[in-house]
C-alpha cells in the first residue's frame, strides 16, 4: 500500500466485496517505503540489528496499515476492526526475520465477520510462544494472506499487487511475454521459487498445502469497477487440472539474477560427502538452490551449489573455514556474476525434447552452461548474469511464448 | 527521543546508569514528530478517527523507539531486550486514547533485569483485557514510566524531558522565572495540573500514589557527563516536607492557555442542578476543570465551568441540545478566549492574606476575573487569555519569586 490516497482506494474495492455479500478479511502490507525506512534506521544504529529488535521494529509498518485501512473503511460506513498478528493470534516459531506460521486461531476473527465486520489483518508477522513478534521475511504478507484464507475456509483468497497477473515471463525482459489467465500450482511454485516475483514462494506453498485457490490480481485498476471485470482479470493458480486451457509443453520463463556459485574442487569422494559440505551451511541458515555434484575421477569428486546472492559472503566465510578444512578439497572457486533461467511447464511430462531444445537454444545464442538441474516440470540451468536477458529472450521465442496458444 | 543520533544519546545516558552497576528499565516516548505524522494520516482519512483504531496506529511510534534503542544499546555492548506494553504486560481498561493502567506484571521484566539486562518497554500504551492495544492519551510515556518504577520497587524514577527541571514559572514567559532544586508531592501535583507542562498530570499522580520519587531531568545535558553531575540538576519530587528547604508561602505560578468557559444563566435553582448539567458532560467524556455556581436571586441560579478548549465545541453542543432543554436555563454564553493561572505552595497552608495579594496585583494590572477557585495550596483565576503573560509576570514578581529564596 502507498499513500493516504492509495489505502482509500484499497478500502473502496474491500468495500465494493463487502456490500456484494461476502464476508471479507483482508491482509495489507506496509505502506510502500515504510519498511525500508524503519530498516534503514535499523542499520544506521547496528549493522547487523539484532533479529528479535527487527521483527518489533519492522512489524509497525503493517500495523500502521490496518489502523488507517480500517479507519478508511468505517469513513465508507463500513463496520471494521484491525488486529495484529499477536491478537489472532497468528502462531510462529522464533525464527526472527523468517518465522513460519503454525497456527492461527481464527475464533475471534469469525465473530467479527459474523458481526458484518470486515476484519484486517496485519501480514507478514505473528507471535511466537513466548509472546515475542516475529516477522515472516520478505513476502510475507502474501504468506499471511494465503494462511489466513486457509485457516478461515475461504472461497479463494485474492491477492492484489503490483502486476496484473502471472506471466509467461517477466514483461520488463521479454516485452512480448503475455499473461495466463489460468496456471496450475505445480507450475506456480515453479516459477515463484526460480525468481518470478509476483508471488513469494511460501506463500504458494501454503496455498498448496491447503489446496486454496488464489488469485493474483492488479491494485492499480480502478477500485470502483465491477467484480466480473476484476475476476475476469489477473491470474488464477488452480488446483484442477482440467481446468487449466493451455497445455503448452513450457508455460513460463523464470529467471533469478540473485545467485551466486561456490564450487569444491577435489573432494575426497567418500559416503556422507553432501553433508559434511551442506551441513555447515544449514546450520549457518543459509538456504541452497541448485546443488550439483560431478562424478570424478582419482577418488575425488567436484561439488557446486548456489545460493542466494545475499548470504554469498557468509557461505564463503563457511565454505573456505569450516567445510574445506573439514572434507579436504584442494580448492574453492566461487562466483557470484551468474544467474538462474527456467523452463517451467506441466506438460514438460508428457512432451520429449523440451530439455534439448532449451540447450539447443543457449548454445545458439553462445552461452556457456555451467551447471543443470532438472524436475519434473522444470529445467534450470545456471549461466553467466550478463547473458540473462539475452538466454531469457531466446527461450521465450523457441518455446512459442511470444504467441497466444503457443509453445511446442 | 529525535533521531537516530538522539536514539544513540539515549543509549549512552541508559549505559552509563547500566555501567554504573543499577538495574534499569527505559521506558521511551515516540521519536519527536513520529506521533504527529501518524495522528495527521490518521485525520486525512477520518475527521474523527475511530478511537481504537487510533491506538492501535499512535502505539506504533514507541514501538519504532524501543526497538532501535535496544539495538544503539546492544551496539554500545549492552545486553537489552525490548518490550511492547502489551508483552509485559501492562494492563489498561478499555477507555481507548486515555486508558489507565490498572497492573503491571513483573515477572519477565525482572528476570531479564537479573540476567544484567536492560529492559526498554514501551511508553504511553498497554492492553485491555480483550486484548486490544490502548494508549494513555498525551504525556503517557510519563505515566508509564513511573508505573513501571513504582511496579518494579525501583529506587527514583528519572524523567529526562526538554525541560531541566520544574521552574517557578514557564521561564518563555518570565525570563526570571527559577529552577527549583525540589518540590513538595502535592505543589507538583498542582503546578502539573494546572498546566506547567514538565510532567502530565497522571504521571505525579502515579508518583503520588506510590511515593515514587522522581527526578525531573534535561535530555539535552552531555550524555557522557558524570552521573553526580546529572543527579545535582533537575528537580526532585519529594514526599518528605522536611527535604524542602524552600519553603515560602507561594512556590510557583502556574497557567493553562487550552481553557474555554461555558455558563449557563437563570437556571431554575434546585437541588441536584450541578449533577443534571455536569451528569451530560461527564457522559460524553469531557473532563471539567474550574466549576462555580452563584448565589442569584428570583430562584434562579448562573452556573459556570471551564473545558479543555480542545473539548470545547463538543462542550457546547452537548450543553445546548441536552443540558439547556433539559434544565430549563435561560441563556448559554461560552467563551473559548479564556486562560487559568494559578498560584501555588506548601506555605499557603500557613499564611494568610496569599490570596488577597493574587487580587489585587491582578486588580493593579486592570485585569479582570472571571472566576476563582481555590485549594488548600492553590488559588486559580480564570482571565481573559490576551491577559495571561501579564498575569503571570506580575504575580511572579509579587510574590518575591524573581529572588533566590523568594515569596513573601
Amino acid at each position: 500500500m502507498g499513500s493516504v490516497e492509495r489505502i482509500q482506494n484499497v478500502a473502496r474495492r474491500v468495500a465494493k466485496w463487502h456490500q456484494a455479500g461476502h464476508q471479507v478479511v483482508v491482509v495489507p502490507s506496509a505502506m510502500s517505503g515504510e519498511t525500508n525506512r524503519l530498516l534503514g534506521m535499523a542499520r544506521e544504529i547496528q549493522k547487523n540489528p539484532d533479529p528479535r529488535e527487527l521483527d518489533m521494529l519492522a512489524s509497525t509498518g503493517e500495523q500502521v496499515s490496518v489502523a488507517l485501512l480500517s479507519m478508511a473503511l468505517q469513513e465508507l460506513g463500513v463496520a471494521a476492526r484491525s488486529y495484529a498478528g499477536w491478537q489472532v493470534p497468528i502462531r510462529t516459531d522464533s525464527a526472527f526475520n523468517k518465522a513460519r506460521i503454525q497456527s492461527i486461531d481464527d475464533a475471534r476473527v469469525r465473530a467479527d465477520l459474523d458481526a458484518n465486520k470486515v476484519v484486517i489483518i496485519t501480514g507478514f508477522q505473528g507471535v511466537d510462544d513466548q509472546n515475542n513478534i516475529t516477522t515472516l521475511g520478505r513476502g510475507g504478507s502474501d504468506t499471511s494472506a494465503v494462511a489466513v484464507a486457509a485457516a478461515m475456509g475461504a472461497v479463494e483468497c485474492l491477492i492484489y499487487t503490483d502486476v496484473d497477473g502471472v506471466y509467461t515471463t517477466d514483461p520488463r525482459v521479454v516485452p512480448e511475454a503475455r499473461r495466463m489467465n489460468v496456471i496450475s500450482f505445480e507450475e506456480m511454485l515453479e516459477m515463484a521459487s526460480l525468481g518470478s516475483k509476483v508471488l513469494q514462494i511460501r506463500s504458494v506453498e501454503f496455498a498448496g498445502r491447503y489446496r486454496m485457490p488464489t488469485r493474483v490480481l492488479s491494485s492499480l485498476t480502478d477500485p470502483t469497477g465491477s467484480l466480473a471485470e476484476e475476476m475476469a482479470s489477473g491470474t488464477l493458480i488452480t488446483f484442477e487440472e482440467d481446468e487449466k486451457m493451455e497445455t503448452a509443453a513450457v508455460s513460463g520463463i523464470a529467471f533469478s539474477r540473485d545467485e551466486a556459485k561456490l564450487t569444491l574442487l577435489a573432494v575426497p569422494d567418500k559416503p556422507g560427502i553432501a553433508h559434511s559440505i551442506l551441513g555447515p551451511i544449514a546450520a549457518a541458515n543459509i538456504d541452497v538452490d541448485v546443488i550439483v555434484q560431478n562424478q570424478s575421477v582419482a577418488g575425488t569428486t567436484d561439488f557446486s551449489f548456489t545460493v542466494n546472492r545475499a548470504e554469498y559472503n557468509r557461505a564463503v566465510e563457511v565454505l573456505t573455514k569450516e567445510v574445506q578444512p573439514a572434507v579436504g578439497a584442494r580448492e574453492v572457486v566461487t562466483d557470484d556474476k551468474v544467474c538462474k533461467v527456467s523452463i517451467v511447464g506441466i506438460g514438460m511430462r508428457s512432451h520429449v525434447g523440451i530439455a534439448s531444445l532449451m540447450f539447443q537454444t543457449l548454445s545458439q545464442e553462445g552461452i556457456n552452461i555451467q551447471m543443470i538441474s532438472t524436475s519434473e516440470i522444470k529445467t534450470s540451468v545456471i549461466i553467466a548474469d550478463k547473458y540473462m536477458e539475452l538466454a531469457v529472450r531466446a527461450l521465450h521465442k523457441a518455446f512459442g511464448l511470444d504467441q497466444p496458444g503457443g509453445s511446442l
